[in-house]
């Protein structure tokens, strides 16, 4: 990893490419996935001292791959949607090959026998797994040690700490990543960049870290709508051995989210109820953002918000104990004072509330889903400010999030707001299984702002 | 209700008809529903006094809907795979019109506005809901009133406690029940007749009582394999509204469970942890049925079993809690002593130790289910021994039944076993999804002893 040389600006260039324009560029021969991949490489070499985002790191193995990708190429044999373009992993996603370490000294030099399913889809596509990005201890809120790209000096948020960092410094075009409360779209609100959660269910678990069956959803990291929909294309398909995983046909993201809405949309600008405890400069630039929508966006109260933020927030810790506890139970000494006390009070929980927490979810998502029938998203902040600073020893909060990862929401962070040079994510979240929608509304949202912003509207 | 009239003969002949018999004949103009509802409704007004299986009973409304099914057929009009013939259902099954009273005085006079999704597919198929049959106090422990007709002064067993009388004293054909850990088997194998609970899942639990989600089941109970086989698949549809169901063709379990079986039949005997503490009779009977069955049983061993039945019993007491528990907390003076400390127990259960009985169930599902590359089925006893007197004051133990409910497996009751002229239940247990293949390897046995019995073998 170690290297002095500063990336060539045709380096950069390479390195800065998003995932489908890499994907095509490679695919068409403008470029080789060796020269992608060495520009990612030396962009690693060049930024991640200072950033910190890999966990691990094979170079020798990916050009190696790069090279077997570019001959595979040059046989005209068909090749996958992302052939040949490198792609980031979190630490916490098994990848065989490549140790997977969860955040964790406990897990040191763990290596798994297989892929994960999404890793599996990864190959299938053609992708080449560059590394494995730092995560926060076991997926959970004591932080890492990666710096912010975007804002630095700042936290990127976690505990898709490493995976938000990479694809913000245009290390990789994408990575993927892990939410159980708020894990993809705080990091992608801090560093701003595309950050994406799924449908609980749409992309399979198997082979991921589990630390609460009940939310656990793997999401993607990017710097567009397309990229991100592109990778959740290629990242979902059933999976019978995650009892989450549903059967439906291949929802084709790529192609929904590109096209015009039927309708023009109207969004439910959600003010959550932490806040009033949010950021003074969120309350500001969401206020603006509203603003300048006019009668795009109306607002939109929902009681039942504070009981599903209290329901999330118990079906986590119970979840947690119950999952990590072993570790308590084996290994107290090497986990932090945060997680461990986190892990009592989770096995303190009364398995009443528990219970009651998971059972309300079903009738609370209909309310929230009733919803779908006016408006094509709610728009809220991705988080209730901008990054914390590093020396404040936290990963900040997902409060914003974590609800709508309880409902089995879709939710989309874009980086379309910035509050004293620091970037601001918002938040989209759209009906279950109607990915392609919300997308198609990101998409939509942001050409109106982008319009906006350079008078044109 | 109220009748002194003894049956006559042609009439008693009609209230015991099986149910596929009564649907023939009504089918094909033989009887007509009003005389078989009236001999079902003379048997219940001759017998029920001493037996005690009826919840509620609406005689006018049965018999007016008898004679409109007449009628219907008259014209020539196509009629349901049921039609015209009465039903029991257990009284924690909702009924539009008929209450449901929960077999507690919290819910006394409670109405439904809407049908069990089971229910209506009852009425679908063209089966009279003649009354609800008396469920122990909210399908647990503490025993309900009912006479055992089979065992006159003994325990029907719990808690399907008067669908299993009402079908074994010919007052219904077949009756719903319900089994969390062995309310359907168990009374079955008292009251010597045919109790069947197929993969979880397979029926959907929509308007039924929920004590717990992880484990209730919809089953049914009848006077033989035919008839469980009829009425299970005029009940099995998938319905998007009970997270357990699930999608798949309809099994047409009639059809499948009359075809000869592709190879001999092996079964596994299976020795259940709690064997030591059973009843020697139920030893003594089963030795002579595996005696008698030679080369086509072997004895085998499963370790697990003990932990499964662990993970069952915690798993149904701490979301009991969950269920019942505001019932506890509202209302503690019309619960039982038994049920109040129950629920106690429940709530006080570690939510760790809960989740991981919950998270237990797919590992060791798999280890069990490989047995089924060998065998046709698991064979057992349905209870630890015949019923109890009702002095005892208990509903007798489920411990050999719900070990399968919590694996989800389907399991059925055959009354092929006696002692001391009581009638003892051996139980068969399928794999999951398999349901056909274990009504098949049923009827396998059954005529097997049968034969045996008469010499023919």
């Amino acid at each position: 990893m170690a290297s002095d040389r500063r990336l060539a600006p045709s380096e950069a260039r390479l390195a800065g490419l998003g995932l489908k324009a890499a994907a095509e560029a490679v695919a068409t021969g403008a470029v080789t996935s060796e020269a992608l991949v060495a520009a990612c490489l030396g962009r690693i070499a060049e930024a991640d001292d200072g950033i910190g985002a890999f966990a691990a790191l094979d170079p020798d193995q990916a050009m190696e791959t790069a090279r077997r990708a570019d001959r595979w190429r040059q046989t005209g044999n068909g090749i996958g949607p992302l052939h040949g373009v490198p792609i980031g992993v979190k630490d916490i996603i098994d990848t065989a090959g490549m140790a997977t370490e969860n955040g964790s000294p406990i897990f040191k030099g763990r290596r798994a026998s297989t892929d994960a399913a999404a890793v599996a889809a990864l190959r299938s596509a053609g992708a080449i797994v560059i590394g494995k990005t730092v995560t926060t201890e076991l997926a959970l809120l004591t932080p890492s040690a990666v710096n912010n790209p975007a804002a630095p000096g700042h936290s990127p948020g976690g505990s898709s700490a490493g995976s938000a960092a990479a694809v913000a410094a245009h290390m990789v075009p994408a990575a993927l990543g892990t939410q159980t409360a708020g894990s993809v779209l705080r990091p992608a609100s801090y560093c701003g960049i595309h950050g994406f959660k799924p449908t609980f269910g749409l992309i399979s678990r198997r082979g991921v870290l589990m630390q609460s069956h009940t939310l656990d959803t793997v999401g993607v990291l990017a710097r567009s709508i397309d990229d991100v929909a592109l990778l959740t294309d290629c990242l979902s398909a059933y999976d019978p051995d995650d009892p989450a995983s549903y059967q439906r046909s291949q929802p084709r993201l790529a192609e929904i989210s590109s096209a015009t809405p039927p309708a023009e949309p109207i969004l439910a600008f959600i003010k959550m109820p932490a806040w009033d405890d949010a950021d003074p400069r969120m309350h500001d630039a969401m206020a603006e953002l509203a603003d300048v929508l006019g009668q795009s966006v109306e607002p939109v109260d929902a009681p039942i918000l504070a009981d599903i933020i209290e329901w999330q927030r118990l079906v986590q810790l119970a979840e947690n104990a119950a999952y990590y506890g072993p570790l308590l139970d084996g290994h107290a000494n090497l986990l932090s004072v945060g997680l461990r006390d986190r892990l009592t009070a989770g096995a303190a929980v009364p398995v009443r509330d528990y219970l009651a927490a998971v059972v309300a979810r079903d009738e609370a998502y209909r309310t929230i889903a009733r919803l779908f029938s006016r408006y094509s998203a709610i728009l809220t902040p991705a988080s209730p400010g901008p990054a914390p600073r590093l020396e404040e020893g936290i990963t900040g909060s997902p409060i914003f999030n974590g609800l709508w990862t309880y409902l089995g929401m879709p939710a989309i962070s874009l980086p379309l707001l910035e509050v004293d040079g620091l970037p601001l994510g918002v938040q989209l979240v759209g009906d279950r299984y109607d990915d392609g929608r919300l997308l198609r509304t990101a998409r939509w949202l942001e050409t109106r702002v982008n319009a906006i912003e350079s008078g044109q509207a």
